[in-house]
């Protein structure tokens, strides 16, 4: 782990580990990362460590860590001896500390991390649970953890063990764990970069919430996706009392949520719910490798017993954007000869008790339907698994069925997904060991394959650079911000800037009749009277001067022309600093109903020209922008140019928190800034 | 079951069963229903009648029922011989048949029905599953069907069997399961019905394709409700495919989906997803009986030994409308009292360890906040539960800090819900037995308590009668339509019907120009440029009009004042017909933004003006009527009223499908309809 092209085989593979805090007493952690690394004895030395002695499975502890080979060292001592076991491994050479203490002040937090990274070592924690490789029997945590395909960072280790738990049930489990705890030195971007290349990993799973270098995480989800890995992320801030708790356990600020939807969106990830949404996507994305990846939904075929269960699946996969299509006449015949009269032969395929009459049915109608062309899933639903339950003479033909439909599934390479009422029965064993995905709810099945059709469909791009920093601004005002977007080509109406009123009077009557004046200085000045709209005369400007004047005191003020293109939609664009992910651009619809139902997306800063596109044309009410009703669409190039000129700017001017341009009129003939004004750092 | 009055004994307590078609060979039919109803034996007469002769667990076959008391006769025998074995039942005295067979003609199957119907007694079914009542010790159905306190009334016997798995791995079970098959004579609303005052029954729930009777369906709804039993129902429909299926197992037209919603909505039940979700929401209902229903969502407070469990858990409920509060200080402060430093006593508590180290500061945890008047529910989440399992000498403790966490919600009424990573443990039993739900995802705690915090803040009233049917309209087209309206108060701007020129520029003088010219006898109009706007004079009428008869051939036109209200809105109102529940009325926003994202509601017709108000104001758009941003609120009495009269005309004229108003302008001073026209039945 010295560096993103050398294996980190002294954090997950090491030639020999030392467990400092070692304890043989049952329930406490120094006994369970003890009896975990010793699991690992086949392949590295082992070596215990409390310096009160004792031993351990007919280990001996040893004082301490001199003259110890020890390229991994686990520490689970009081705080206060964290620092001295630390120098004392360097010393012996260590490579790697995976910290479980917890306690310490981020100030000494930080010491620690300094020492250790000085000496070329690397430091996982502190205040973590430490971390598993199943595939290089490294086993250095609390807690059960399943094998399997699954790689897991988290942050939370008890979410992990609530993972494990339904991994485990669902006959899966994971390649490696790592707890990030306070990620002083690894964060969770390296952990997950360790396993894009790790083989026994076929799925990534994190739970964050500090996202540290968030445009490095970013990078690395695209490179998960580029390498054919799929990544699950869970995060919190939804809410207010989620978002209070995650800035409370991590001391850091915590990125907005939809920041992280939009980064998870743009990189190619999933962000999902729970641990068990987690579970039951990983589950059917392991089912569904080498799926086709056009992009389109895939195509669901619904087998059942029962009509109402059957029903009931079309509608969970329908509602969640998977299609539920009709068959072909000529599938439905070919399924009408598998089966008894009085079935449906339609999708959903009611059996309507050919299931229970022979079990055979179902792997018939299973590999007609996965042979058809005509549906890229088949969702078996309702009671296969549970036929054997109420007569156990069933057992070896249900499992042999399981068998038959596992078989079509390998044969065809299009997944297999099976909810059903059953737990825990031989065929859902035989399915389970086959990579069939089995769910207890039919809901989890639509909510699985929605997201892995979402995944599929995601085209990620890396997260863009940031730019070289621009000298400061003077200000965040009106004619400052004004004046460096016009430099970079974004188009305002024709204005000057005065101090009084006929100096106002001459430049309305250069810029034509009707102008708006603006006073400047002022943070909101529409509120504060600063903004008079189609003054048709001399007269006019200067009675809104006085008024201005005298309501706001300013001693500056813009002179406009009135701007009405005809066809003109109003956008909000803006760009604020997230704590992790930097600049990132907003861009909404605004007017009237989208102060109702507000319609914004957003994309990290600065923008490409396709994503700025991308992030209109992903605006609820993007067909207003493209033409609705027979209106002359606006022109979306020079909306896209628009916005990438404001992400650039602000991406640029690190002295501005936020950039804000509202409202930019998008019309046929171009598009043309009505205000702009950012808010500097600190001031 | 002879009148609403009555306790239906014959069909869930009978004083005599006999079983025709009995088998003792396991896995048949005949053979599951003569075991259930031999359990019954303690209670009542049982007989088993075969012709063929045999007996089952010491139980004779009797050869037919002549001569046998049988109040319930269940028919499991070919469909040639049902009808015999009724006419024999008929003539022993039973008074309810319960026909398990299926595969009859619809005329076959309505000519049992009559002759059972004709002598006073019931039928269920046929093609149905049978039905249980766990509190009679009645058993006439395959399949496992558990104790409990949820009635269940089900188009589907595998999704009946399937919700008795999940009820079954709860703790829980059914009152009473009624499988409604062919509804050839006791239907859905029957069989609810008999729930309302059977006392075991507690939580109501139904999963219903073809509603039958769909008015007296929605009056039982709204019974329960009232009776202080929630009303759980699934249904299928928001996929064509899942319609189609339906349509296909019933023969019956299927109600649209969302007038199913409306029709929930307005009558207190509560429209769920899928079995799973049904059995979640039951568990949080039978555990938060007594409730306060003033209406606002139950404040929620989550305590985990996890910050990410928690934070997690505090989105998952606050996504759900389901508030997640800041505790004040004071409750922090006794909170911070009972647990070590480093734990977080704000809302989600995170025990921060202090749950592992400590088992008992989950109860005293709980105890404080359900103590504090600051939550209504406590909900905990990941680890409880599962302590034991690593380490076994904790069982006992666990289970008594479980005993202790359900005492202090029954101590103060208030539930308590738990997310788990364990299953099956000893202290999940103990939780279980006492009435606590627990749950493996905490997205199932979450939905649930949001479907049951919906229930709590419904109003329900009974479903509006059908007004006494009014003289057949002459047509449906404007002319017809308008009158109708008109004479019931609906205001319409001035308009008279011409067929030439001069005819139409006298009338344009009379009601003053500017004018709308409207070609009469077209479906579309406005597509057949059959209606000219805001003509200004004269030589515009008769230009217009001559345009008009050229594109359109119309004989007859409406010359119209045209009405442009201040700020006005345009609604959509129409009415259309559905099959099980009568006349519909929608009601939505017009214009350009809600053609994007239709913004409508439903509700039976015809309408009070409760319910009209009701139907505009839970618009999404409904802020624009009640004065946006400064704008004047729109005439809501008037508009309500408007629809009020629609919903009328369109629910007294049966020979019209469809009614519409489209718009009508809703404007400070009124409503005002602009266009109007109908569909008449079978033309």
């Amino acid at each position: 782990m010295t560096g993103p092209d050398q294996p980190p085989d002294a954090l997950f593979d090491p030639a020999s580990v030392a467990v400092v805090g070692a304890s043989a007493q049952p329930g406490k952690w120094g006994y369970w990362l003890a009896k975990g690394a010793l699991t690992g004895r086949g392949r590295r030395q082992v070596h215990l460590v409390n310096r009160r002695g004792g031993s351990l499975d007919g280990v001996p502890f040893r004082a301490g860590l001199a003259g110890l080979a020890c390229e991994h060292v686990v520490v689970a001592v009081p705080p206060a001896q964290v620092r001295p076991v630390v120098t004392e491994g360097l010393a012996a050479g260590a490579r790697c500390f995976t910290v479980i203490t917890s306690g310490g002040e981020p100030a000494e937090e930080r010491a620690l991390a300094r020492e250790v990274t000085a000496r070329g070592a690397r430091l996982l924690g502190p205040n973590c649970m430490g971390l598993v490789d199943t595939s290089s029997e490294l086993r250095l945590s609390w807690g059960e953890f399943p094998a399997g395909a699954v790689g897991l960072v988290s942050q939370s280790g008890n979410l992990a063990l609530e993972i494990g738990r339904l991994l485990g049930r669902a006959g899966q489990g994971f390649s490696r764990f790592v707890s990030l705890g306070n990620q002083r030195d690894i964060d969770a971007a390296e952990a997950l970069e360790t396993l894009v290349g790790h083989a026994p990993t076929r799925v990534l799973a994190a739970y964050v919430e500090d996202f540290r270098d968030g445009r490095r995480l970013a990078g690395v989800l695209a490179a998960a996706h580029a390498a054919g890995k799929p990544v699950l992320l869970l995060t919190v801030g939804r809410s207010p009392a989620a978002a209070g708790a995650a800035a409370s356990h991590t001391g850091a600020l915590v990125s907005s949520y939809d920041t992280v939807a939009a980064v998870c969106r743009d990189s190619g990830a999933l962000l999902l719910e729970s641990a068990g949404e987690l579970v039951d996507t990983a589950l059917c994305l392991l089912a569904t490798r080498g799926w086709p990846t056009d992009g389109a939904a895939p195509r669901v075929a619904v087998v059942g017993d029962s009509g109402g269960q059957g029903a009931l699946a079309a509608d969970a996969f329908a509602v969640r954007a998977v299609p539920v299509p009709e068959l072909s006449a000529d599938v439905a015949r070919r399924l009408a000869e598998a089966l008894p009269p009085g079935a449906g032969c339609r999708n959903p395929v009611d059996l309507a008790g050919a299931g229970e009459a022979d079990l055979g049915s179902y792997a018939r109608v299973t590999q007609t339907l996965l042979d058809s062309g005509e549906a890229d899933v088949v969702a078996l639903t309702g009671y296969f698994g549970d036929y054997a339950s109420a007569d156990p003479q069933r057992t070896a033909h249900e499992c042999a069925v399981a068998g038959a439909l596992a078989d079509a599934a390998a044969r065809t390479g299009r997944p297999l997904l099976v909810h059903t009422m059953a737990r825990d029965t031989p065929a859902l064993a035989v399915l389970r060991e086959r990579g069939t995905p089995v769910y207890e709810r039919i809901e989890q099945a639509a909510a699985a394959l929605s997201g892995a059709a979402r995944l599929a469909a995601a085209a990620p791009a890396d997260p863009p650079s940031l730019p070289r920093p621009a000298p400061p601004a003077a200000d965040g005002g009106y004619e400052t911000v004004r004046a460096l977007l016009a430099t970079r080509g974004l188009a305002f109406p024709r204005a000057e800037f005065v101090t009084d009123a006929e100096e106002a009077v001459a430049v309305a009557r250069r810029v034509g009749f009707p102008v708006v004046l603006k006073a400047m200085g002022l943070a909101h000045k529409t509120e504060a009277g600063g903004v008079a709209l189609a003054l048709a005369d001399a007269d006019a400007v200067r009675a809104a001067l006085a008024r201005m004047r005298a309501s706001t005191g300013a001693a500056r003020y813009a002179v406009e022309a009135m701007a009405a293109p005809a066809h003109a939609h109003e956008l909000i664009v803006g760009v604020r600093h997230d704590p992790a992910f930097g600049p990132v651009a907003l861009a909404g619809i605004g007017g009237l109903t989208a102060e109702l139902h507000p319609d914004t997306g957003l994309a990290l800063a600065p923008l490409t020209p396709a994503r700025a596109r991308a992030l209109l044309l992903g605006l609820r009410h993007a067909p207003l922008l493209t033409g609705w009703r027979g209106a002359p669409a606006v022109d979306l190039e020079a909306a896209a140019t628009a916005l990438c000129v404001i992400a650039d700017v602000a991406a640029a001017h690190t002295e501005f928190t936020e950039l804000e341009v509202n409202p930019l009129l998008v019309h046929p003939g171009g598009a043309l800034a009505l205000d702009a004004h950012a808010v500097v750092r600190g001031v």
